[in-house]
């Protein structure tokens, strides 16, 4: 925790010192709540990305709300969920290495969890570690279904590296990591639905040539925020792993244009913010606040001023953003408060020790981010 | 400190489990010799710009070569440093809100330390909070010498602004801060000389306007590692507060293509990395990296592969890092590790616990980034 901490649990959102990571609670429990319902009775299990909140706390409450567990990307950051009362966490994620492997196995002895694979040069690393702990390890192999990051072939590279799992003592084969991560991003539903249409279709024919082979594939596990009704609606995962819905950021709300909202298709509100001083106004067209590339992250886009038409975030160097005024609007004030609306919410909060959350213009708490610069 | 730690001293660095951030001792001990050959004996203070490194252990060691303190860009910055020894900094920025100012006027009782102004409103401010501390606070006035961010308009409105600060009784006019900061960026010798030479200028004739009036103005203080030299050569800074010199980046390194190497113009070498392991060799076109978004900042574009041509970085994802390999280059195998040059050294540094020092291939110490995450 900072000190002095940027917050009081009391105190008005007004009050807060900046720039800082805020949470607006009723925003953040209603999409808490709409993720909850929309999986309610289809028979898909719910497991958000931890990733994208790296809090403990918030974890807690969507499983509290039905989720089976959490994603965690890297060994260390499920190491900071579990110590944290997390109980089950699968790491989406390849593990390299004798080290993290050791931890790896240090951690499925106390919380439930599992890893994928994807090639099997990197099977009997993995074998070796659960052999060393003497646990066995629950394996998914990661399939490529369009994004052509990390990821086996799907159909009969993905089967052969099943059945080599299969047959190894210390590890289960537990199905199939078949997350499509730039569908989240493509701009219109019909790209999105098309996109994951055929990832189902690629995830389903490789389950099926696993199966015909005698090897049970008992989980289909991928989807995100941006496309996550279709992997419901597939009937072919029954596991979805959306992270942003629980803030959401500029650039998901630029997916959100040409939705509608329904409860197995809701749409989601903003509840992330940085908080932000205007510290300079030297001419009508400028402001500059005090949150730079330290405060939020840029990687996709600028943050977006809320609820200020004709006042946009144009550049941010280390500790400054420069605000443009368009003309005939008028500007902030010197040490007025804005709220920003990050550009991308996972890598803004990892920049952050706490978020500190409000309801109703007052500070309710200070959440630690548990996980944060937990990238090894 | 992160648990468990990324590395132990006397690891080998090929051990050090990653992602990890690494500086190569070697190279950043020279480049803080060469820094303090390019000041000795002109009569310019160096005071290193310390939101680079936001590290007290780099800061001592640039006092030990001779610098008289180090700027920090924000109060939480400032206290970190102090709250570890550093005992002279200059907050080279606008200090805005009653809870920030009334911080720093306690940070002024513990060490010394300016402060700057930019606007005849924000006098008043902190004035008060000098007041209440029972404390002088030393206050230079910010002028804009070309790059359009803060900084009032130099000539006539910056000395009506020194005049008021003298004739105010808790606050000390201590000088000019004039930093050209989009000057370091620019790509040719040709255009950064010009830049600062106009810089000088305006800062030069704001000072006489200012002493004319029988208002000293001792400090003029500025300059980052893409310009310091032209600022040093001016005769009008006698101040200067580079700060990435000490470790470098992807977009420094750009910089230095048509410069020569000299004792007043010396060329810095790369000393900070992000060591990565290659977790996916999907093609031969193609290999996925450990190190994403929040293992470095990409606001200043992609980082580099240290060392081998052929292979670049082309996208990075919250936790990934895919890298495009050239035909016929061989690519890495799985588990190989790679150092990375980052795009931008400052808010890199800021996503990290600790520093992993190293030399001849062996970890030598982990320094905590004192200030990580002091933003506000």
């Amino acid at each position: 925790m900072p000190k002095p901490p940027p917050a009081l649990p009391g105190m008005p959102v007004a009050d807060i010192d900046t720039p800082a990571l805020i949470l607006d609670l009723d925003a953040f429990e209603r999409n808490l709540a709409r993720m909850a319902e929309a999986v309610r009775g289809t028979g898909v299990a719910l497991r958000p990305h931890a990733k994208s909140h790296k809090c403990a706390e918030i974890a807690r409450r969507q499983i509290a709300l039905g989720a089976v567990g959490v994603c965690a990307q890297k060994v260390s950051e499920a190491e900071a969920l579990v110590d944290d009362g997390v109980e089950d966490v699968l790491i989406a994620n390849e593990v390299v290495g004798a080290a993290k492997l050791a931890r790896l196995a240090a951690l499925a002895k106390r919380a439930r969890g599992s890893v994928c694979v994807e090639n099997a040069a990197a099977v009997a690393p993995v074998l070796a570690a659960g052999h060393a702990g003497g646990i066995e390890l629950e394996v998914l192999v990661e399939i490529d279904v369009g994004q052509h990051r990390c990821g086996i072939e799907p159909g009969e590279p993905a089967a052969a590296l099943a059945r080599v799992i299969g047959e190894s003592p210390n590890l289960r084969f537990g199905g199939l990591q078949a997350y499509h991560g730039s569908a989240q991003h493509y701009r219109s539903v019909a790209e999105r639905r098309a996109a994951i249409a055929a990832a189902a279709g690629m995830a389903h024919a490789t389950k099926a040539l696993i199966e015909s082979r005698g090897i049970p594939c008992p989980k289909i596990t991928g989807a995100g925020t941006g496309t996550f009704p279709f992997e419901i609606e597939s009937g072919v995962y029954n596991e979805i792993q959306p992270g942003s819905y629980v803030f959401m950021d500029a650039d998901y709300n630029r997916n959100q244009r040409d939705e509608g909202d329904s409860p197995r298709h809701p749409r989601f509100e903003q509840s992330l913010f940085v908080l932000t001083t205007v510290m300079s106004t030297p001419t009508a067209d400028r402001a500059v606040v005090d949150a730079g590339l330290k405060a939020h992250s840029v990687d996709s886009g600028m943050p977006r001023v809320d609820g200020r038409t004709g006042i946009e975030f144009v550049k941010a160097s280390d500790e400054h953003g420069v605000l443009a005024i368009e003309r005939g609007v008028k500007g902030p004030v010197l040490g007025e408060k804005l709220k920003l609306i990050p550009g991308h919410c996972d890598p803004t909060v990892n920049l952050w020790e706490v978020i500190v959350c409000a309801r109703a213009g007052v500070v309710e708490a200070l959440w630690p981010v548990s996980a944060r610069g937990a990238v090894w």
